[in-house]
């Protein structure tokens, strides 16, 4: 039987879908477009696909999600509930929240904008700054006669072979050719042109009037499983105009690669990934981009793209399977002959594009820039990189060598498998302290005065569960040890913590941590700090030798590293020996696309990086068993310090 | 007022067009795109969009194209007929012939292909033939494991820079890389590449599996004001395999390229022609040709195209405003770095594009490819080409000079301006013999068995106009000068020659030549021949010192040159020294298609061709008059030769 749901979106929208009978909510949405957060792949655990029955019926299993009086009042699981007859559904916006919420943020002038400052006068520093491979070089024609025929474009480039600064065969695209007619006679034959110069050839990408004052922009990528940040950057003078980020497009198809990877092998699934993160997410989040910005996508001469193994392999349309069966081998590690057309999404059609290298199937181009923008290859003391997104990465080492590894801590940081986890965008508790004696907390949301929260991003997440193990909440194994009117339990005897009640919150219902949120992390935490271990382990340094320490991901305001290591999650070593960086792969694409230099350094390192792979090494799952406590179960690890 | 227009298309198809009141049914149609023939610009001249109207009232002007009593049975010109009331307009086949008509030749054996053949021979005597820039090659990978986990990219091109024949850097294009996993796994990590080598670099195209007997093809492309013709070639044997050609879906906009450019300098009408030569012509020809060989798009990998150098300037969406005002310069003569994705039609995306550069704004890339192709490039002797298209344009000189000119010679030659003219398709009379006593014809019919005569190309053209004057049926001036059944003058005393009655042909009306035609038709062939006298004249060569004249152009199956020359249009040579080539345009991007050093030499041509700019020549005008009679004022030119 086939019956129709009428799905009603937060805002007014009606949609109808076709469903059959025992299809979910959620397969029911997906015919007509309609994507509800399911970064669990719509197996019940991340509760972030409610929506709420109107009208009609539906089959639903039990959810620890949906308490009972929510059952009551209509609340679903859209993943976990069945088409048995025509329904009407409403989908909150909250439900969708997770995936699709873009935000642009001008730079010029702005507190965002100095992590990119300081970057830029480090890179200055090191000569690896400023050579984008593009300049504008006037040139001035005699005028055309009818004893001087010769064309506009042979035209141009005698009067550019007659100019410093343009080498070798000079070539003009075919965007270039399409307007030089007219700007030529516009501009009384006195002309600039942007013009890209490759090895052998100088090719003219662009021409405007000489005097006119063109935008040269270019575009640093960074594409995570959850989330997409964007840089348009001014490539005259390197300094960002206007940044963006908007969570991945993919994330219906579940919060982590490997879900990512078995959609993409269904029949036309690479083309739904592809469509997932370009139609839905980069294309439209560079629009408004541009738009910010007042330029047109063919303003965008340069793209860098920092991204890991799978999310390069499906933003190209590369078949991905092979990356999650052993040997695990990814179809490419470098890609570089590339155009900007190549990529749909707005930008110049001969636009150079750079993608920083992976080096295995789990460490990435993220990861080889991050590498470089953390600046660990070129120092001499031993530092370490600890990227946190929807997985964990590692590097260790110095300009003398360096070694990567990947540990799956899930996409717990992210918020990604936690029941009120959320990325970190206007709703999200990024930081929190809790009184020792009441157990009442003080939470810090990101937003503006009197947003309300609506979840825990990574950043909080940490801090929250930091402070209830501080305060004896919780116990070494994550429960819930002490009784108040914010620790509460369910039918099933699962202890909860209230971080928020539901008269002050977004969604209008309890914000709450629960032991199996806890376990979750647990075992996050858990697989960071056993990776380090192994891995100095294996190379025979002990946790001191660690000079410096990086702490990246896009997962809020910054860490409360005391916190971090009073769990168990960070070595403990010196306050002072670690350094939050902010998003180390967009960074790195930053640099990428700001010197030709910078993108070949990233290049070398994808070179000349060890990767390590943590699941076949004897002693790792030891090692992660010993770390899923609260610090650890050899707490002389954790003990104070001298 | 606005009002609806029911256009009731051959075939039983309808459509509904929003009409305001005065204007033309041609312009209603087009707001609906319906593209009704218009070569000459819809101004009441060619005749060609005649249509019927069943009813319903509109505003017609009288048309010597409309006979009375078809007046009263509702024929109709559509670009003389204004709105003026709702009404219900019958388009016959033959108003949408002339542009639309697609026909597609299997070459595999077939007569047509001779040409080729025997071009070919020639091309592998000079050493131009074969060395297409693509090379497949064999490569034999280890397959990976865990101590061995190079990605597949990296460990195709490290096996690649072991064998011989890959030079250079190796890069995997994004359309290899897409499909290399599954193409490695399947075949047991032994793969053919196709490589396609340039300077510095060597890119692999494409994989597949050790064995499979990969379709390695190419385009040749001859875009034509009125027709393209393409060639679908196999880039492996160089033989072509399947050919076909369609009238220019841009002849809506006139039939010769000054009105293309007027319109294209509209709001949105560089746009509007680039759909109309690319979206209607050539996309469903190749993706046709393709069908017809059994490939995928992807499968063409080299894609050679010779153009005029309006249609050039179209094709690519260039501005072609400055062409057609003085001082007459195109935006470029040649362009160098275009890949499959920049053009539009079914290709690999990086496919190498080679475009026959022009050397004016009314000498293109055709030009320079035929003066290839006819080999008058590498010749000792002096040679003329005559390229008979839409325009008419010619080719002096040998293997030390090549000076090339334009004339004016109007669409007449394909049929444009001709009130019976049409493409040399299924049809079109081709030759003639007229009875000097009874005045009755003979015809030759392109078509079928039983193929009713529907109108005239060039070849007939010139053929019946030859028997005409021999039978003194019309004299030096063009104009009747006997009486009989089959020549007939219409009520404002212009006289026709009826070829065929209405029960003999396809559309069901008379067939015939009239004085307007007639004079047309002269000062076409008085353009070319004045063309050819002055160019001479101007280099001081007298007209014998010309030894051989290549005639090209898609006129029909041939050109009766002894009726060329009795009616002035061609030189008074010997027969033995006029050689019909065919298209030499499409030759010529056949020969750029399968050798990279032909392509070079195609440029080394546009490089080293003197461009006469006739209109500027102080004797051209005088030479025209004087050869706008038949076969010209100076009788002694056309003398019997001794």
């Amino acid at each position: 039987m086939e019956y129709t749901i009428n799905f009603k979106l937060d805002g007014g929208k009606d949609l109808m879908a076709p469903a059959l009978a025992g299809e979910t909510l959620l397969e029911a949405a997906k015919k007509v477009n309609l994507a509800i957060d399911a970064p669990c792949s719509g197996n019940g655990t991340c509760g972030k696909c409610r929506v709420k029955l109107l009208a009609g019926e539906a089959a639903s299993e039990e959810s620890r999600h949906i308490a009972p009086e929510e059952y009551a009042e209509g609340h679903r699981l859209a993943c976990s509930t069945r088409v048995t007859a025509p329904a009407t559904v409403y989908v909150p916006a909250t439900a969708l929240a997770y995936q699709s919420r873009m935000k642009v943020t001008d730079l010029e002038g702005a507190r965002e904008r100095a992590v990119f400052t300081s970057l830029q006068e480090e890179l200055r520093v090191m000569g690896l700054f400023g050579d984008t491979g593009l300049s504008l070089v006037e040139a001035r024609l005699a005028e055309p006669a009818l004893d001087d025929a010769m064309a506009d474009s042979e035209r141009l480039v005698r009067a550019l072979g007659e100019t410093a600064g343009v080498a070798g065969a000079i070539q003009t695209s075919r965007y270039a050719l399409g307007k030089l007619p007219k700007v030529l006679r516009e501009s009384g034959f006195a002309v600039q042109c942007l013009v890209r110069n490759d090895k052998e050839t100088s090719l003219i990408l662009d021409v405007f009037p000489l005097g006119a004052a063109p935008k040269l922009t270019g575009l640093a990528i960074d594409i995570g499983t959850t989330s997409v940040s964007i840089l348009l950057v001014n490539l005259e003078t390197g300094d960002p105009i206007v940044g963006g980020n908007a969570g991945n497009g993919q994330i219906r198809y579940g919060a982590d690669v490997i879900s990512r990877i078995i959609e993409s092998v269904r029949p036309g699934g690479l083309e739904r990934l592809r469509r997932g993160i370009i139609d839905e997410c980069i294309r439209p989040l560079v629009t408004e981009l541009c738009r910010n910005a007042g330029i047109a996508g063919e303003q965008i001469y340069r793209v860098a793209v920092a991204a890991n193994t799978t999310m390069t392999h499906l933003f190209l349309g590369v078949w991905a399977e092979h990356i999650r069966l052993e040997p695990y081998v990814p179809a490419f590690f470098a890609v570089e002959n590339l155009r900007g057309q190549d990529l749909g999404i707005p930008a110049h059609p001969d636009a150079a594009v750079v993608v920083a290298p992976g080096i295995g199937s789990y460490v990435g181009g993220d990861i080889t820039a991050g590498a470089f923008s953390s600046m660990i290859f070129k120092k001499d003391s031993l530092s370490l990189l600890v990227d946190l997104g929807t997985n964990g990465e590692l590097v260790f080492g110095n300009a003398e060598f360096l070694m990567a590894c990947a540990c799956s801590a899930g996409p717990a940081f992210e918020g990604g498998d936690i029941s009120c986890g959320m990325r970190a965008t206007d709703g999200a508790v990024e930081a929190c302290a809790i009184d020792t004696d009441t157990m009442e907390p003080r939470l810090s949301v990101i937003g503006g005065a009197g947003q309300k929260p609506a979840g825990l991003c990574g950043s909080g997440l940490i801090d929250i569960i930091g402070e209830l193990f501080r305060c004896g909440i919780i116990n070494a194994k994550g429960k819930y040890s002490r009784e108040g009117k914010r620790v509460q339990r369910d039918e099933w005897g699962i202890g909860r913590y209230v971080i928020a009640f539901a008269d002050e919150t977004e969604q209008g219902r309890d914000l709450a941590l629960t032991e199996t949120d806890l376990d979750s992390f647990i075992r996050a935490k858990g697989a960071i700090f056993s990776a380090i271990k192994t891995m100095l382990t294996m190379l025979d340094f002990p946790m001191e030798a660690i000079e410096n320490v990086y702490v990246s991901g896009g997962i809020g305001s910054g860490i409360n590293i005391t916190q971090a290591i009073a769990i168990g999650m960070f070595p403990n070593l010196g306050l002072e020996q670690y350094h939050y960086i902010g998003n180390s792969s967009l960074s790195g694409a930053y640099a990428m696309l700001t010197s030709q230099k910078a993108a070949e350094a990233v290049a070398g390192i994808g070179k000349s990086m060890t990767y390590l792979e943590l699941s076949s090494h004897p002693s790792y799952m030891d090692e992660f068993v010993a770390a899923c406590f609260l610090p650890h179960t050899d707490a002389s690890l954790f003990a104070p310090r001298a």
